[in-house]
């Protein structure tokens, strides 16, 4: 399960409805006990609540990045992990290594899901899929003022966009002063602050450990985002350095990297309602949105969407086939659509037995009359201009969802406009196609090896090409429409896009020959898929260009928006927070069951017993015999667990994670791995919208990990490694 | 929902089995704590655990029957009931009086299901469908060696039978001294004991009180044997006799009766870990099975079981509708199909979750060990002579189950079988043909009126002989398959059963006409159901032969079987109860959460926003606005419920129940009633065959009870006349 990988994509949040009167805005006002998705800085200002958690050390621990424990935490680009030990061991979830180290590694002599990996020694360890990293965060500093230079509230919306990227790549450029570090100009409350972020880039990490599939994704799809759960999400992996520790892709004549700290383990792991902290990096929050976007997810996006991965599903299960090897191929995209369909189908659910739409509506009546009675004139315009746009935006986002939907002419276009953007100077490329881009271009390449099939590819496109053509014309990219014939007979359309199809660059290699091919070259190519590709590309550049200037206007109305906001809370006396951006957050809480339905309670950990108890002989409730026998023997050595008499499995803590936080490390007030967050509960995750008391984020307890180690895989040179505190 | 009903039926158990080797027989042997529905007058051997439970005052009190509490308490016939007022009130669960009350007293014009139903006045109580009666129960005495007087071991099976039944006809002759009175021999431990239960007869019952269907029967199907569950599941009846309080037939001059006493109702309700009794009338349990029977019910008897009432559901689904009426008059027994389905179903999950097997296996060979080595050589051959018939029995049972599958059919042949024993004196008439049966069977062919349709049975009568054909030759009834032509093409058959239904006696009336008939009348009739039933006569009376035998010889060996086993649980220090048979039980235990599934507590108590939580407006969740407002204005009046925080509405306890318990009185230990039995827990209905510590009971909480009452019915003059503990 990709439970809680942040994937960005165009199908959680787009943009987009009808006629919201001006009235409905609406944000999450309220800030309950254990919110917050905090930026290390802020700690300093919930000193108090912190020690209402029971946190009672100083929290100037925790705002510094360079000390422990901030600087043992990493991000492995969607998912979060941890050092675990001086010599780059990290830990992180089952479930974040599956792609790039199971998958990748797994040949018809050796399936690593079936048997899980542990390397007894450093030689065993194996390799990742191209483009594996691991990426430290080393600084964050504000630079609004910097991304903004030279632009103000008067500048047009083509200049202001232009001018924006202008800054964003002159910065990064100054600052990415070597081959190993990385920059991102991130984007703070919808642009109303802009940060810059620099990370260490990691690109040599190999396997140590993972387990079976029948303990790292026990439960399967059946459990995910279910609580209670016995899911040992857990694997280990090393972050490989040059000899002087300088950053190096694979070689064998590199060492271990010498991390500037890392977490001890605990074996005495947590107790019902224990202090607890999460360091990761949440992917994307949606609680600052102005009120027509919630109305429309609420009332449209959430059903649409439903629908959309519904299909994806059922299309991947109609077109790929063991025999072929496309099965596994799609594998990873359909256990993601099937992640987003149930978390998605959850929001649904929770969206109504929460309330979520009258509530919001009451919470923006307040907002309102604040700013209607505080704001000046242009700020209101500002805020009207917002809405506006947003509802041209929602009036667009279903055709927008079923538009590009081919992996292949993705792959394709994306190659053509860099091949345009070869042809400029470095510095005056469009984001994205740089030279520090091109790596990511080629992994994107690689990737094709085991994650595509052209035959797959071109079903899937048509079937969403069928849905796009069901939208009225004004809706659609004219001349990719008539490229298409989608407004005549399906059946030429058919033809035309096989035609498409019968490209050669529909294999890896094919495609890094594409890449290597100059605009003057691909110009002159008689290829159908280029030509394609050649005949829409005018157009491409016309939507951006429209996307580019609505962006750099929204980002001017949603700063306005933000200030308005900020100016409320103020007014209440509470602090705000961003929405969660892929950058390093912490959030606290406390162990707690919770009741989420009268008369239930969910207790706050689970046991191994209850492991053998969901056993059916069944996948994906199948454990092996080892596994079973050692819990009937109650073998539980040293982390039996008193108050639940077992070794306890997972937990539920307050903590407030979302997509992202994936392999977090779940630490206690002294800074110990007690568990790595893996997972929300399906009748809460409408906490991405709004925080609710009752939301819970689910731990696989260290405990689990440990004994899993001793008592299952007898990796002792692994536990040699882990400094376990009793 | 009915739901702890108690339908003696042919589903749950009947007999057959192939060849177990003799070393398995197999009973449940460890008595857990709160385990046992005892006779009232063996709870003076439990004083010592009754007061482990909470019990402190002298048992003494409950065995006598003619004393408070147990004289409160009566049976509806299926179901448990109690007096709550000195004027004849009883109180009961709302699925106890569905189909002689509501059903009874529904119209076009006047929907009880929907309104709900409460009698302001005496006068406006509703009378009831013909056969509703109260049962009291005024004494039980064993009486086994009159039942066997002139038997000995060595009597040959078919004069055993044949003594048995005189001698019963004779006891109960001398029983019944007056029309108010009726007698029955009851079998306790298979037949090991006979004991005469004489109960009184109250035939004038009228409706008082149900709610509305959505408190009554809230979360329907779905939620029937569910928790945690919302329902409110109470009605309250009252009892009339003549002016002298001498028992009458319905009449307008009657008056209501005094009840030796009654159950105060108390409004504080019981807390977490209280001790509570019930006192009822349980139907059945299998908890002394050999151990061939127990595995084939285990490995065929629930599965075969499941497929029968899955096509019975789907029967009646096909071949009712609204416009004709039909679908009422098959909402009952539709509901008690769709019971069992769930009730079996859950039995065959339970049996895995708690290795009901294996358990029984190894209990078995303790028991086997004890018998081999303490046994005389004629004990242990009856016990192999025990098991061969059962295994003879179970090869039969499945063919048995698809025979006589036409209410029609069994109605005319009971009639003409009448007709026949009329010919004889009373005393020498087959049991149930004797005077005192005349009413029973007159009340069954008036429930034609409003549960039965021509059209209906015989469709589903044909979809069961087509399955019925599908047996081996030997194991159906000749003649009966020749008569009906089933081993040629079905075609033929569907027309023999279409001219059988052809007959004229397909209604109430036309079939009381055919009641009244002679033999010789019966003899000359034409009528084609008529001619059919004189076909198959003789044959009947060879099975009936058959079984009677068979029968008397189980007794036989079944006694022989029980009296082993007694020795052996004296021998560990263990009393024995008898297996629920319908006669007047005592459990007690303690109100008390459970943990079912690893993670997962269930709490003791439900509340009242738990109603409003599963309101979806969708049936069966979809309760009156007058309830939600009360439920959100927290209009809690007395009976809040601090550790809740609200009005309790449901709670489970350990109290040892089953199908017949279900309106019986949970009381405390002052024996003011708290609750009424309602239901079990699907996860651990397997305890009909064997306790478990995990078994829960759900009651209705009579803090719900009263809170309806006055604060959605404002029903103070019922409310007047219940005596309410503060």
């Amino acid at each position: 399960m990709s439970v809680l990988i942040y994937r960005p994509n165009n199908l959680c949040r787009e943009t987009m409805k009808k006629s919201i009167i001006f009235f409905l805005i609406l944000i999450n006002f309220n800030l309950s006990s254990d919110e917050g998705m905090w930026e290390p800085y802020e700690l300093t200002k919930l000193q108090k609540e912190l020690k209402q958690s029971g946190f009672s050390k100083n929290v100037s621990g925790l705002t510094d990045l360079f000390a422990h424990p901030m600087n043992a935490i990493v991000s492995l680009g969607g998912c979060s992990a941890a050092f675990v030990s001086p010599n780059g061991l990290i830990a992180t979830n089952y479930h974040c290594i599956e792609s790039s180290f199971l998958q990748f590694n797994t040949s018809k002599n050796e399936n690593l899901f079936e048997t899980g990996f542990v390397a007894r020694t450093k030689d065993e360890e194996k390799r990742s899929a191209p483009g594996a990293r691991v990426f430290i965060t080393t600084s964050s500093t504000e630079i609004t003022s910097d991304v903004l230079r030279g632009i103000t509230d008067q500048t047009e919306s083509l200049k202001r966009s232009e001018l924006i990227e202008e800054n964003k790549k002159r910065i990064i450029k100054v600052c990415e002063s070597s081959e190993e570090i990385e920059c991102r100009v991130r984007s703070f409350f919808s642009g109303e602050t802009y940060k810059l972020e620099k990370v260490l880039k990691i690109k040599d990490v190999r396997l140590v450990y993972a387990p079976p599939a029948y303990v790292g994704e026990y439960g399967g799809e059946i459990d995910n985002w279910m609580y209670p759960r016995h899911t040992g999400d857990f694997a280990l992996l090393r972050a490989y350095v040059g000899k002087d520790q300088s950053i190096k892709e694979f070689d064998k004549e590199n060492i271990p990297y010498k991390s500037k700290s890392f977490l001890k383990i605990s074996a005495k792991g947590v107790s019902d309602g224990d202090f607890v902290m999460v360091l990761g990096y949440p992917g994307r929050t949606n609680r600052l949105l102005t009120f027509n976007e919630i109305n429309w997810d609420l009332n449209i996006g959430f059903k649409e969407s439903i629908k959309y991965l519904q299909r994806g599903i059922k299309l991947i299960e109609d077109h790929t086939n063991e025999s072929d090897g496309s099965k596994l191929k799609y594998r990873g995209r359909k256990s993601g659509f099937e992640n987003y369909f149930k978390k998605i189908s959850g929001q649904n659910d929770g969206a109504k037995n929460f309330n979520l739409l009258e509530i919001e509506k009451e919470n923006w009546e307040r907002f309102l009359k604040f700013a209607n009675s505080k704001a000046s004139n242009v700020e209101l315009g500002l805020l009207r201009e917002l809405l506006d746009l947003i509802d041209e935006s929602l009036d667009e986002a279903l055709a927008r969802r079923y538009y590009g939907n081919s992996t292949l002419i993705s792959m394709a276009q994306r190659l053509y406009r860099n091949a345009v953007e070869q042809e400029k100077p470095d510095q005056d490329r469009k984001q994205g196609y740089q030279e520090r881009d091109q790596e990511r271009i080629i992994n994107g390449i690689k990737r094709m090896d085991y994650s595509f099939d052209s035959r797959v590819d071109e079903a899937i496109f048509l079937d969403r090409l069928n849905s796009y053509r069901d939208f009225k014309a004004e809706l659609r990219r004219p001349d990719y429409s008539k490229n298409l014939l989608l407004d005549g007979e399906f059946e030429l359309t058919k033809k035309k896009v096989s035609k498409l199809y019968s490209s050669k660059f529909v294999t890896a290699d094919e495609m890094m020959k594409l890449k290597s091919m100059s605009l003057d070259e691909l110009d002159l190519s008689d290829d159908p898929l280029i030509r394609f590709v050649r005949s829409i590309y005018p157009e491409t550049l016309v939507y951006e260009k429209k996307y580019d200037q609505r962006s750099a206007r929204r980002q001017l109305l949603k700063s306005n928006f933000i200030k308005l906001l900020r100016q409320y809370y103020q007014s209440i006396n509470k602090e705000i927070y961003a929405d969660a951006n892929g950058t390093l957050r912490v959030t606290y809480g406390n162990v707690s069951g919770v009741e989420l339905k009268d008369g239930v309670y969910y207790k706050p950990f689970t046991t191994l017993e209850g492991i053998a108890e969901k056993h059916s002989g069944q996948e994906p409730f199948n454990v092996g015999n080892k596994l079973l026998n050692k819990i009937s023997e109650k073998d539980y050595g040293d982390y039996y667990f008193e108050s639940i008499d077992s070794v306890p499995v997972n937990f539920i803590s307050t903590l407030d994670i979302t997509n992202g936080n994936s392999g977090s490390a779940t630490i206690n007030a002294d800074f110990d791995l007690v568990g790595l967050a893996f997972d929300g509960i399906l009748e809460t995750i409408i906490a991405d919208y709004k925080y609710i008391s009752q939301a819970r984020s689910i731990s696989v307890d260290s405990r689990y990990l440990l004994w899993t180690l001793e008592k299952i895989e007898k990796a002792d040179n692994i536990l040699k490694e882990l400094t376990i505190v009793n």
